[in-house]
């Protein structure tokens, strides 16, 4: 996971927008949708044909909806086009599941309460020990073969006798991170005990609590909903997103949100946030 | 035709680009696509979409492979979507066909040859007769019922005996044109008798003659080529387009072309011409 890019959700113009904002294609091997309205994969198709053309090699596995599979086949075969690299398609199950246990992350995905099935999903980074810092470890003449010992905090000795302190040669690796994306849905805290303790959590609010009979009708959140999961599930932090095109100023949302929770982010297209 | 938008293919970000570029998706009612490799159609969905989300009740007619229909019909329904416009799917025949006879301006479809199957369009604009000047008119206290007659170039005899002159109330209507869009194809002269005398050819040209071999192996296009083209259509103006990404500058592709044929544009994402 380190270095690598977790694509969640796929609108239209994901890979105009990845190549601008600097993400790299080839570092993405694990894409997950949440559910087949257009705004969230319409944009899958011209990015897994565009990884081919450049002659990806690198496998590709897409977590999604089960009724994508035939409509992605069909997209594939009119075109004529056999994929430069292998590509796998995982449907997801109805219910909760975990989808990855990678060595250095664990994905897991859980149902909301939209229109059309709808999943959330939360990223668990593990942590990967200590890292190391590769110059002291040259200097203080460590083989490679002992490293994996170092990144468990193991000290080494030399055969001149020579004890080689582990915090000489390393430092602290990435701590242990949990995310949660909500996708789109209801207020509902069906979820809150997959997601419960997370660092971050994203949660839609495409609208104000004024507009709270919209949002039932839209099965879709308000800012107050957001902030209220974010409290329960004891959260770090709370990213906002997914607002109506109606509202040109954000910050009412962050206002109405940090009344119930403290830490909370409007999301901005090409913005990075810590989690 | 007058103030319509006639859309020849829907690459992905199509949408974005048109309202980017001031072109009203209002102002669109034929949709036509040429072949299905995704640059040609992947933002279809999307805009077919908006278009819905927006409240359009227009019919929408879309001219495309039969192939699509399926594609489309499981992309609405796996996203429980009932479009709030009526919707047309025509597939394209195999060989070439009139596909709009409209007052306004007809639309006609032949086979171009490329990896899979791909039309060429031919849109010619019919003459709607003399123009009106609306304040002419009411100055000499024409009833609006005589303006057929006045489009047809009669002049109006008023009840005091006066006689309006008919140059007097109107001027030149548009002139007929005549547009070719030969798609994406491999060069071939099988659509030179549907296309002859084009007022404006766009033909694709991938590669600089330098490439032939490419634009063989491809199913492409060589600016010469295209060139020859339009020479042999009797066209009055050819539009280049298609160029591969390789290619930074494109000022060698117009001069390979003028060599063979005088009037040359190379075609810019946004800019206008004139046919």
């Amino acid at each position: 996971m380190y270095g690598e890019v977790l694509l969640i959700d796929c609108g239209e113009g994901t890979q105009i927008q990845m190549q601008r904002f600097g993400l790299k294609w080839r570092s993405v091997h694990h894409i997950f949708i949440s559910h087949l309205h257009g705004d969230h994969y319409f944009g899958l198709p011209g990015l897994i044909n565009s990884m081919s053309l450049l002659g990806r090699v690198a496998p590709l596995h897409l977590y999604a909806p089960a009724e994508l599979k035939p409509i992605m086949d069909a997209i594939l075969e009119v075109a004529d086009t056999v994929l430069s690299y292998p590509f796998y398609f995982h449907p997801l199950p109805e219910g909760s599941a975990l989808l990855v246990d990678d060595p250095s992350f664990r994905a897991t995905c859980f149902p909301v309460d939209h229109r059309i099935q709808c999943h959330g999903f939360l990223i668990e980074r593990k942590t990967k020990g200590r890292k190391l810092l590769p110059d002291k470890c040259t200097e203080f003449g460590i083989p490679a073969a002992y490293y994996d010992q170092l990144k468990l905090g193991n000290d080494y000795e030399r055969k001149d006798g020579f004890l080689v302190k582990n915090e000489w040669v390393t430092e602290d690796g990435p701590s242990p991170k949990k995310y949660a994306y909500c996708a789109d849905t209801l207020f509902t805290d069906s979820f809150l005990p997959v997601i419960q303790g997370a660092d971050t959590i994203y949660h839609e609010c495409t609208y104000l609590e004024a507009d709270a009979d919209k949002a039932v009708a839209r099965f879709h959140s308000t800012a107050k909903q957001a902030a209220e999961i974010a409290k329960r599930a004891n959260a770090k932090q709370l990213l906002l997103g997914h607002f109506s095109s109606k509202y040109k100023d954000l910050d009412p949302f962050r206002q109405e949100a940090e009344v119930i929770f403290p830490n909370v982010q409007v999301s901005i297209e090409g913005s990075v946030y810590e989690i």
